[in-house]
């Protein structure tokens, strides 16, 4: 078999499991895949076992029986149905249901996932990845659709911009969860084009710290962030997953303090009271100041350190020196924020959620704090402490001198400047800004597409040289899992072992880059405008070289659903808030266009400074509140959709309704015929005084004739004095 | 009949409709009640007509036939089902229905309501009160339950606190639209405790102005405006009203810009586009600042009057020139208010919604700017115009003296003193406070209560003195509707005329008084502590006398539903947020514990003023989203019951879809059998080659046990150096 046939051919396999033994003992091993292979067959599943690499084995799974994959389908579908993710109740009859709502690619490798993973009670085998009794399971994840993939690459890398189809296919394909990231980049890319245009036009003739360019940045930003959290709602109306957060896939580490019975349901409720979970939940506020201050205090040091060697600092191997702090900052940083992630996490465990939604959103919030701060704190540091302050700290400085007494040789001290010695340099602030918008943007890109090709490629060539060398040297064939490969599979199955031995990809740091770019755009871009036209060239790469990313670098990530981008909305929604303030800020201290004190300390004066963040905060709100009014009022296709089903589904009922009481007959008449057939019978009723006065009362008129015949008594003898009697007697 | 039985007793009466032909010709009317008479027999109810006072016809209602009235129940139960109110679609056979959820007083009185009002295609009579045709149609209402009202208002007044039943009692009476304003008002109420008590505390030990008060003030108004927005949701669905907010109740007002035909549905859609909306919208810009200039403009020259006149003036008739201003102020602060608020309604109208929440909403937010400006300007102007920059504006005031110079006989000059010789006088704001806080809440509940029984009583004298002075003059007994009573129904319909000739109950004006009562304390009640002792009072005696307003002034209210208190919501948390820029600078401004400049308009500098408002607001904000974030984990009954509920809809098909597939055979056991049975005939298949790759690939082992003994031998044999070959051979 050829090798382009391997990589068009999946065997039909769904997915493969990776059961790897190294550290188990063999006998309790064996057990447990017999035991796991025993659930995948009565989940309905059919299996296939071939040797993996380093004391591996790969189970190669498909859907065995039709049954329980529809079963399956018709649970999930349920479940959508009383979440009400679906309107309709899907029918008992899968056949019919499919045919209402075919199944996508997304949603079968979903529905297998849930068949492998799900616990038995609901119909799954009940195996979890690497928890408790099925630590052995490394894995568990689909094969690639190479043909699909060669297809999405050649379409993507040739066109402009993405359309809703593309990311329908996406969606199919991948599920919500990535299709969200997509559809956000997409459009934060669109949305770019006016920020870049306006920057160019801004850096051309209205040169830095330009009102107008905050103004428009500000306003940009407030209807982007606005918009897109309209927009959410449509593509998830649009991919019928609207509410899917509301369905809570519970989490397997949960410990309950309770397991009570359900007076009502009878069912084991697992509770942990929410007033404990508070209580834990206090400790952010300690992780919180903490990574407020080892990040600061490093921050703050690398920035001072660099300050006094570039800007004070005049002794020897000052060329040399200049790298020191890049140097600390470099190793220091990923060191601390790794540390403090797992801290993060350890919290966020220690949190005992009950649903992976809740505990994604809790770590989100927690590693967004890390990342606020290791991004934006070096620019907050130059715009609000070193300029302002800059002249009142610099003197202070001396103290490095003091380090670097042992390096000057020729005795000359070296001395900081005075306060009025010390000039603060102003393209500082720039040098920066275009460092982490340019720069990094790009560094980032090799760290994450350029970086691990290489390593993987050099990897492969390493493992080669090494078999080869051991050949060399023994002279025997090194045996590897491919030799006992059957015939005609070994290039499939080292294909399978090759994916197996990928990355998962994880949308979440994609999607963690672009709020963070997000961020430089609405915090500090006037410094520079031509930063967005830097992110709009980023980002038109960064889209198409994740496709590759997941294609060529990643296993094929499981389709997850989701109804929204999480709590990354509210990230954005804060730092365009942000925005509003360190915008205006930065405008006044360093515009110059006769205002501003043009970055000037001596001519900033607090009541300005406050005043300008004060007006200009409280009208990016009174506008926020505007667009998103003005925005929740715009009809979409999708709400159209959902109105349109609502309306159809009710127009149904009330026409059988309306029929039904039609069919009875109308009580107008009725009533007549009562009054005719039964006048003597009532009057006989009356006669006997059995009738109380409320029978009295309503048998005064049968029938609507004979009370309008009342009425127009009461209206035409209205103000005519001519008999009352006569009219009373009618009565 | 007794009066007392009268009052005992409705006649089984659900609904009177009062129908006025005053100024239509009498033929016109005449037939316009036959109609209506038909409409309603045909809707299922039986009517009886007497003879109302001034030109009237009194039609009473009640349910003629049962099957309309549970047809009526099951269409809206439907409508209920389909946007979520209900989680389980209702039996199609009412009676079943009605057992799973018994019909309360509310419900039954809306069904009826619905079946007069709701469109003939729909299964209503299609009566439009005081609308096109039905003009003449001037109310419909319910009458009152005298022995209920009776029990309710001696209950209330002997109970210090209500408990959750009584609102659950006054929601199945009362509808939940009401019953959210008693909520809110008794969760306000309980609420009040903690800052009357502080306040208390405040005003002996603190002094006036005390940071201390400020914080703890401000805390509560946070966590208050949290609470009630989560107890809200959890009284919602105690009342089973969840989402009833997203009931479209249609305007008939409403007129559509296209009509198109819906081309899936078929259905007749009524467009009016978003886009023509939000321009009209537009126009409640202009209008706010109309707003803002007419009643700001009024307000500050009464102010500034005020402040000539008792702070400068020294003329004659000085202790009546006084009064001026309030004089002004009550006659001109009306007359404004309800030329604003007609315009509001205007343009409510012209923005044409096509619901009644949005117009309400719309409505709400426009009189709420007029209700923002005419209660908190004065203070505003006092605190922030007058204290700080009185020294300034005063001797502007010297305009005025030219006004009053003919009343100055002696020639003496009024001369305003100049910026240095006037002093301004601190303890105005403290009395406008009081004002506000304690007589205006006097005045308020005289306005309310008092003064609208004493008219009542007046009026009805009035008229029995008119009629005693006609019938003298001509001799003739003057003809009343009360002459054309059947016998033994004299006193029953004298109470129904009464109850057609009282108001309608309005929540919405009661609720505003709470909310604008609410803002002083969040706003201002630094000023003076002892505001929500004030408060505190005055609301329990509100609670009651609101009770007693329904039951005996007003028509007995239609029991709507709602969800929520709507836009209030919006303008508690708004105040709230206001509240912390307001306490922060009178706190800064005024108090004098060695920090604040003690209202020395000198000594208040801009730079520390607008640091503490800005501290002091971002803080709020800090504290907010930490306050809505825990209490929104706070588990209540409401959620629990709607979570228990759900999932034991999903056990149910859960539970079937499992029995469904434990019938068909554990499919590993059928693969097993294929296995023995087929082997043969699989291995010529085999050997003819027509089996693809895939299928050789899936055929290498049958069923699972076939796989576990491959993966016991993979693992057995692994890191082993005996043969291979004979595992190859094994596959």
């Amino acid at each position: 078999m050829a090798k382009n046939q391997a990589l068009a051919s999946n065997m039909g396999v769904d997915y493969v499991i990776v059961f790897r033994y190294a550290t188990t003992d063999k006998a309790q091993a064996e057990e447990r895949l017999e035991d796991m292979l025993e659930r995948l067959s009565n989940a309905g599943l059919a299996t296939e076992v071939r040797k993996g690499e380093n004391h591996s084995v790969l189970v190669f799974v498909k859907i065995g029986s039709s049954e329980h994959m529809q079963a399956e389908i018709y649970r999930n579908r349920v479940k959508d149905w009383i979440h009400g993710v679906r309107s309709q109740e899907p029918a008992m009859d899968t056949d019919k249901s499919l045919e209402q709502d075919p199944l996508t690619e997304a949603e079968r490798l979903r529905t297998i996932h849930g068949l492998i993973t799900h616990i038995r009670d609901e119909g799954g085998a009940g195996i979890t990845p690497g928890k408790g009794k099925w630590e052995n399971v490394e894995s568990v994840f689909a094969l690639h659709d190479h043909n699909y993939n060669k297809e999405w690459i050649k379409k993507w890398s040739t066109q402009y911009l993405l359309t809703p189809e593309d990311l329908d296919e996406i969606r199919d394909r991948m599920g919500e969860k990535i299709a969200f990231y997509f559809a956000f980049t997409q459009a934060y890319f669109t949305f770019l084009a006016v920020p870049a245009g306006f920057g160019l036009f801004a850096w051309l003739f209205l040169g830095y710290y330009s009102a107008w360019y905050a103004i428009v940045a500000s306003l940009w930003s407030v209807v982007f962030v606005e918009w897109w959290n309209h927009q959410e709602q449509d593509l998830a109306t649009r991919w019928g997953v609207k509410n899917v957060s509301g369905i809570d896939e519970k989490r397997k580490e949960f410990s309950p303090k309770h397991v009570v019975d359900d007076p009502v349901t009878g069912e084991q409720m697992r509770i942990f009271p929410a007033r404990d979970r508070l209580q834990r939940q206090l400790l952010q506020i300690p992780f919180v100041i903490a990574a407020v201050l080892i990040l600061g205090t490093l921050i703050s040091a690398c920035f001072a350190i660099e300050i006094f060697i570039s800007e004070v600092y005049t002794g020897p191997f000052k060329s040399v020196l200049t790298f020191l702090p890049t140097l600390i900052l470099t190793t220091g940083l990923p060191f601390l924020s790794s540390i403090l992630t797992k801290a993060a996490n350890s919290l966020t465990d220690f949190e005992n959620y009950e649903t992976e939604a809740q505990y994604e959103r809790s770590l989100t919030s927690k590693t967004f704090v890390i990342n606020f701060i290791t991004s934006y704190l070096p620019l907050c540091l130059t715009s609000f402490v070193y300029v302002p302050f800059g002249k009142v700290i610099v003197p202070y400085l001396n103290v490095f001198s003091v380090a670097c007494r042992p390096f000057v040789k020729d005795g000359k001290q070296v001395q900081c400047p005075t306060s009025s010695q010390f000039d603060i340099n102003p393209a500082r602030l720039r040098k920066q800004v275009i460092y982490f918008t340019v720069t990094a943007q790009i560094v980032n890109f090799a760290m994450e597409v350029v970086v691990p090709y290489l390593k993987r490629q050099g990897l492969m060539k390493f493992k080669k040289m090494k078999t080869e060398r051991q050949e060399k040297k023994s002279g025997v064939a090194v045996r590897s899992a491919a030799d006992l490969d059957p015939e005609g599979e070994t290039d499939f199955l080292a294909r399978v072992r090759n994916e197996a031995d990928m990355d998962v990809y994880n949308v979440y740091d994609d999607m963690k880059e672009m709020v963070v770019q997000f961020g430089y755009l609405a915090l500090f871009s006037v410094v520079w405008p031509l930063a967005p036209v830097s992110f709009l060239i980023n980002n038109w790469i960064e889209l198409r070289a994740d496709a590759v990313k997941i294609c060529v670098e990643m296993r094929r990530p499981t389709p997850w659903r989701a109804d929204t981008i999480g709590p990354w909305l509210d990230a954005l929604s804060f730092i365009s808030w942000m925005g509003s303030i360190t915008m205006s800020a930065l405008v006044y201290m360093f515009s110059n266009d006769g205002l501003g004190p043009d970055g000037q300390p001596s001519d900033i004066t607090g009541w300005a400074l406050l005043l300008s963040i004060f007006l200009s905060e409280h009208l990016y709100l009174g506008v926020r509140w505007l667009v998103r009014t003005s925005i929740s009022k715009i009809d979409t296709p999708g709400r159209q959709k959902e109105r349109r089903a609502l309306f159809s589904t009710r127009r149904k009922y009330m026409k059988a309704s309306l029929e039904k009481t039609k069919l009875a007959p109308p009580p107008g008449e009725k009533a007549d015929d009562i009054t005719r057939n039964s006048l003597e019978e009532d009057a006989r009723q009356a006669s006997l005084h059995s009738a109380t006065p409320q029978e009295k009362f309503w048998d005064r008129q049968r029938g609507w004739k004979e009370a309008a015949k009342m009425g127009r008594l009461f209206i035409e003898r209205d103000n005519d004095d001519v008999d009352d009697a006569r009219v009373k007697k009618e009565l």
